[in-house]
């Protein structure tokens, strides 16, 4: 190993020292403390405008002069409202019910034992992300508000964005008498505190939140010595059932697919029932034309709607991320599941009917992390889920599921009282 | 890799395969079809208690032949009683509500959507563990209940017994209607196959369940491409707080660690508070020496009670599971939690006081699976917890902690109902 290695190795299992202590203490504290962390943090955040956007505009002129597309730049890019909503979304998280302490359920076996099962928070948490900076104060205040300390290590172009964000939020955490440490920052760009954290920092890391795009998940599922919670990705499917209201299809669709191409609860394929294709489709495809989208259909689709191009075995498998819709005729909820089941990615798929039947069928038989009936799969998200914030969607079947919130971020442990009781 | 392990490969695959068709059409049972499967099965067990006893007396005596241990012997001979224990824990797990379906929570958030959080299987579990038997009727039941399709690897020495009793599952689920690949055991007794699962059988494996000794825990969490349940250790202490009642702190410290020395649950390190370790140790050690424990303890333990051998620092780290405790004298709740958290394996703690306020700091401040005031450590056991039976006592931090029933055994989906909404 080389010497600036084994500093950058030296210098994580440090933080994760510090962590482990940190979250020590935060066990200690009052959700009230926490609370006031939190809009502490809001106000800092505010205050702290200036100095937040000028080291952003050095992240992007980094990017800039490396070349970074403009998508990318509009990631990375802060602006005085992009600043107010990291604040307000700070608010929101603050306004959450605190989950630590809370008795998830409580009763009493015939040994006369009384058993409770209360939340506690994780531990310490390390969350890799990518080029957006609002990450840094999303993960920090999400952690507070679940009692968690967090090691965030960043993408390097947004590392000096970064850093503004993460000594706000030190300092608001110092004031309210919460550890410090509760929230690091990894202060460099080295790829070697990637391989650190994977490592699981000598135990002291209970779980590794992978946010970013689909090779940062597959790394970290892949090399992770610590649990990790993590999407793959959004393969998200709407299904346009014979009992569909063709109104509610038409601007579900529109939704789910156009209102943002870009985040993981956007539909790249549409599946149509073929008892009623050629009521739905025709509107459905011209809505989505004239908003610019591409369609890409089986010979079936294209019968229906002209100069839609042809759909590849790839199309069902690709989450496009861009104005592209596969569109698929199938038999029915039983056809929808079975193309589900086959490429779908276990994140959100959306049946519109108004058929009670359909609408179970379909709830029961998707086994995916979300299933809504007649509403946009672009609903999926932890802040239209009421959480006031996510730190992701997870597709893991294990602990949670879905939009990942501070209740999320929380385990539980029994707290059982006796009287003295001996096990017979 | 040679045509063997190729074969094993082949057959371990298509196992995952059969498994994952199986979760699907579970998925689709009613709750009481598994209930009456699980009357069945129970019933089934009890009319081939002759086959499963001839089964297990050729494992037992190639055991013998082999020279494994009384105690290992112990734990793999079955008896007509043993017999009737595992139809019961299959009774009791029948007798649990079907945890599938359930609602976990619901509310309507600001957009007006009727959002669900409700139970649903995980889908293939793979359950490895080693010699004794009832596990494969106590998995079986378990995973039934629960709607997941179950991968059971038992160890060479129960494997004869094993299948004769997976042979009574598979037709008792066959009868009531449920697809018969939902129980699935591993027929051969090749270590390879513990390698194909280790490796996710393609994708098929949701979990993996390790219930065992330490080695192979270690193994199966070092290994795994699949997410893992597993417990690691149970070394679990016992508190005796100033505040202590004599007699309760006797008859639990006595019950904590020797009703059953071998279970997980056993503790293995007493703590006692210095600012009554006058009052309350010697009685306490004077009733462990009449039961046969061997003590070893600090300077000071030793002080108040002649005849203790010394602890050295390995019996602090040290899961005996034998009739030997270490003793060590601590400066109160602090001093308890300091060594809790040092040594312990969070799995299990237990502090005998009648002060409310230092039961309430050292439940808070002990981060175990689970923390009891005023009864017996042994008490860490799904049974006891009214679960009807368990897979183990995971000290896993994510998804479950602590006894594993059938509920533990599920994950959630959220069910989202609209009418049309779309997101602004």
């Amino acid at each position: 190993m080389s010497d600036l290695n084994a500093a950058m190795l030296d210098m994580m299992i440090d933080m994760g020292r510090r962590a482990r202590a940190a979250a020590e203490s935060l066990r200690a504290t009052t959700p009230d403390a926490r609370t006031e962390a939190l809009h502490r943090l809001a106000e800092a955040l505010r205050a702290a405008e200036a100095d937040i956007l000028s080291a952003n505009a050095r992240d992007v002129a980094r990017a800039r002069d490396a070349g970074l597309s403009e998508a990318l730049i509009d990631r990375l890019a802060l602006t005085p409202a992009r600043v107010e909503g990291m604040a307000a979304a700070v608010e929101a998280i603050a306004a959450q019910p605190d989950p630590v302490g809370g008795e998830i359920a409580r009763w009493t076996p015939a040994n006369g034992l009384d058993i409770a099962r209360v939340r506690t928070p994780i531990g310490v948490l390390a969350v890799i992300y990518e080029s957006r900076p609002n990450v840094t104060a999303d993960a920090a205040a999400l952690c507070l508000r679940s009692g968690n300390a967090a090691i965030l290590r960043c993408g390097s172009d947004c590392l000096e964005s970064s850093r503004a964000i993460a000594a706000v939020v030190r300092s608001a955490v110092a004031e309210a008498g919460l550890p410090v440490d509760a929230i690091q920052l990894v202060p460099v760009p080295d790829r070697a505190a990637v391989g650190a954290i994977l490592a699981g920092l000598d135990g002291a890391v209970d779980l590794i939140i992978p946010r970013g795009g689909k090779s940062l998940v597959a790394r970290v599922q892949a090399e992770a010595k610590a649990p990790v919670l993590g999407h793959l990705e959004g393969l998200c499917h709407t299904y346009l059932d014979a009992g569909a209201d063709l109104d509610v299809a038409r601007r579900v669709t529109l939704n789910a697919k156009m209102r943002r191409v870009s985040v993981c609860g956007a539909t790249e394929t549409l599946l149509v029932d073929r008892a009623a294709a050629e009521r739905l489709l025709p509107a459905v495809a011209a809505d989505l034309t004239a908003a610019g989208c591409e369609l890409r259909g089986d010979a079936e689709a294209r019968a229906l709607v002209p100069g839609m191009t042809e759909a590849t075995e790839a199309d069902w498998t690709t989450e496009y991320l861009a104005p592209i819709l596969s569109v698929r005729v199938v038999g029915g909820v039983d056809g929808a599941l079975d193309h589900i089941r086959r490429y779908g990615s276990g994140h959100t798929e959306a049946i519109v009917t108004t058929d009670e039947k359909a609408a179970g069928r379909f709830a029961e038989g998707v086994d995916s992390a979300i299933v809504l009936i007649n509403a946009s799969t672009q609903f999926a998200d932890g802040g239209e889920f009421g959480f006031g914030g996510e730190i992701g969607i997870s597709t893991s079947k294990l602990h949670a599921r879905g939009p990942v919130g501070a209740e999320q971020l929380t385990t539980y442990k029994y707290v059982v009282r006796g009287e003295g009781q001996t096990r017979p």
